[in-house]
């Protein structure tokens, strides 16, 4: 995860998709600026095209960005041409294979990132200079291939050895984190940027991904053998009755579907294929690159680490610097100039998995943290300053703390000479001392905040 | 997860999917017998052979197993009753809606899991008398809905209060994990358990799952609205061709499928519809159920909790109770009665993501425990018991701890007062003194395990 960031340069790990006709300069710029990785769609679009987004792009953003090139456009060999010349970060190629191209564009510094679909294929361009895979499952909007997500990237990581990005499915945070549970070290998201606020397609297009429940998708072109996914409207209904009706031929069924995409980018209801994957259901309402990602992040973030998505924690978060899983304590008050804390043991957080197997018991040093956190009331705090540990004193552990039991500590301010604080403290168990102790820290400015 | 697993009475929460023809008595008590929900599929089966085999089960495990009722069979008015009559612990329903018989099943006290495919449908079900859903994606083996498990489970788990289980491309442990990130209480595993040890469908069936890689399998059906993903056999391959000729009828696709699967489960290579998932490409052996659990339960955990995926950790294993993720040293060695470990920091840590954003620092109370359990070999361990802190005393933290240094603690034995040990240690990045301290634990005897 860290290190794919490292790599191309971003903040977080997700690309967005190459949508043709619809990822301009102004999306990719967008979602660059929000800290992951816009890409230029280059469609079926001239190469000239192409060349003035990238320069648009350049001046809408400083960060990298990439494009997609779709490699049955007539006009692949002269865009693969522009992307070295333009010296653009990436490019993300679909509907091909991009061999041809590869040893030019990494002798050029561009990063390549094939989108694949099968394993046989990933390892193919795996063996080439190529940065990562983005293996995309059916349930993805657009082109499509057979696989799912869940079944796809894990077969695709045991195969390679270069980071896999998992496309298709990715419609919020917990998708996120289930891709990375399965291997992959970032997403590729799509559908969710159909509603960003700098996305330029029709508001009907919009509107519909926002009103689209879980069924709301459908998979055509199964018989050309290029399926494509997109919202069930009067078109793609027409398309799949004609797939089954054997007098049609595969030459009609071809040229029913050509340009059916621009005009759904422009609106047209009636006659437009509006390509959206099936997460299009949990997708409620517009919001800019930024919002979409963070969130996105956010919500990663309480899947993989957060116990505490219970209830809500904004109070504690307003008052200490440590996010889950290292935010360790429920509530805290000052009662009297005793600051108090107060943490239920769930049972299911993380330090009572390893700690220990079949005999869960809450570890000493996080009954320490524990004791620090609660004792965060006592202390003035100042703006980008973060407390560190600098001792700690006659600690002593007197009785276990188990899944079920709440305790209660109690910390009192014993000095202050700044930035140093030293205070003493007790958790309780009902009646029953846990621990006590004396805890000192120091509050410091922060040095450096790196991402 | 917890929750689930107390509800159905199971030590983990995997549920074995209702395999027509194949899950049988012998099947369910093993996997029962393992720690998981075995289950018993009635599918066309005439009820008196269900009986059967829930009274063969009954003496094969003392553990709950559930049935699968396959509700367009013509006996499953009858089956619904037998199941309530010999008190199943749980039914599983599929292919259709079980509501006629919730109430009656409730009053038995069997609970009841419907298998859904769409958000509505799930709505419908959990205003019913049901313990929990199966949400089953379309990479699952046999009949499957449109929406993929990656796409599925949230939007179902954001629609009903009761758990949900994941089902289709749940092939290994790193799946289980993503699956629990979508929300999921659990996952219901089919296509693994083909290749059960106790499962006695034809060896030709087997070998054929073993062989498969990512594309095997295919999805024929489409057209009759009750698609079946199979492995892509003689079978399969023409039914998938006459889909697509309007000179065959539909009642003539029919026909085709009909005793397919039977013939596959006898081994018929030729006309046998051989079901399966498409995650049979990560299927390399023939295990126990046991074995197949076990390995799933441990790779989850490792994708959930593990830093040490890469390394083998098992020589700290043998010597230290404490595993992922509240194992954190990497190394420890005896070097002239001085107990010494070592660890490096690689940035991914859980201790890192809370502490603190963007400015990560290994927490002190870290430190702490990294420290005692580099001293684990100044013990004299006996079996059976856990080593807890008792106190902590001038515990100094001199410098901070960083992503990328590797730190290294010196521990030595003060004194010992059985069950008392007093240790003295410090923590050196380099030459720079990080941590020293001094900690004292009891070594005691476990009181309890339980799981």
């Amino acid at each position: 995860m860290t290190n794919l960031c490292n790599t191309l340069g971003i903040k977080y790990p997700i690309i967005q998709g190459g949508m043709a006709w619809i990822a301009d300069a102004t999306l990719a710029a967008a979602v660059s600026n929000a800290g992951g990785l816009g890409i230029i769609a280059a469609g079926n679009a001239p190469a000239s095209w192409v060349r003035d987004q990238i320069r648009l792009a350049k001046t809408l953003t400083s960060k990298p960005f990439g494009v997609n090139i779709m490699l049955m456009s007539p006009h692949s060999a002269e865009i693969a041409k522009v992307v070295a010349e333009e010296k653009v970060a990436v490019v993300t190629t679909g509907a091909g294979d991009p061999s041809p191209y590869i040893e030019n564009w990494a002798a050029c510094g561009v990063k390549i990132i094939p989108v694949v679909a099968s394993v046989a294929f990933a390892k193919r361009v795996a063996k080439k200079s190529v940065t990562a895979i983005i293996a995309e499952g059916s349930e993805a909007g657009g082109h499509i291939g057979d696989l799912t997500t869940m079944a796809l990237v894990p077969q695709v990581v045991d195969a390679v050895n270069i980071p896999v990005i998992a496309a298709g499915g990715i419609g919020d945070g917990r998708a996120i984190a289930a891709a990375f549970m399965l291997g992959a070290a970032g997403v590729q998201v799509g559908t969710r940027f159909l509603v960003a606020k700098e996305c330029n397609i029709h508001q009907n297009y919009k509107d519909k991904v926002i009103k689209a429940n879980d069924i709301s998708t459908i998979a055509t072109g199964k018989r050309l053998g290029h399926p494509v996914r997109a919202l069930k409207t009067p078109f793609s209904r027409n398309f799949f009755a004609k797939e089954y009706d054997s007098s049609v031929t595969n030459e009609e069924l071809e040229a029913l579907g050509a340009g059916a995409l621009k005009l759904a980018v422009d609106g047209d209801e009636e006659n437009g294929c509006f390509m959206a994957g099936q997460v299009a259901g949990l997708i409620t309402k517009e919001q800019t690159a930024a919002e979409i990602i963070e969130e996105m992040f956010a919500q990663a973030n309480a899947a993989l680490y957060n116990r505490h998505t219970d209830k809500d924690n904004n109070a504690i978060h307003k008052i200490l610097p440590h996010r889950e899983p290292m935010l360790v304590v429920d509530e805290i008050q000052l009662q009297d100039g005793i600051s108090v804390g107060k943490y239920t043991v769930r049972g299911s957080e993380f330090f009572l998995q390893g700690h220990f197997p079949g005999n869960p018991v809450v570890p000493g040093v996080i009954l320490c943290e524990m004791m620090a956190q609660s004792s965060c009331l006592l202390v003035d705090w100042e703006e980008n300053h973060t407390p560190y540990f600098t001792g700690l004193n006659k600690v002593r552990f007197k009785n276990k703390v188990l899944p079920g039991d709440t305790i209660i500590f109690k910390c009192e301010l014993i000095s202050k000479k700044q930035p140093f604080y030293f205070v003493k403290g007790s958790g309780y168990v009902g009646d029953t001392l846990c621990v006590s102790g004396e805890l000192s820290f120091a509050v410091l400015k922060n040095s450096k905040i790196s991402w």
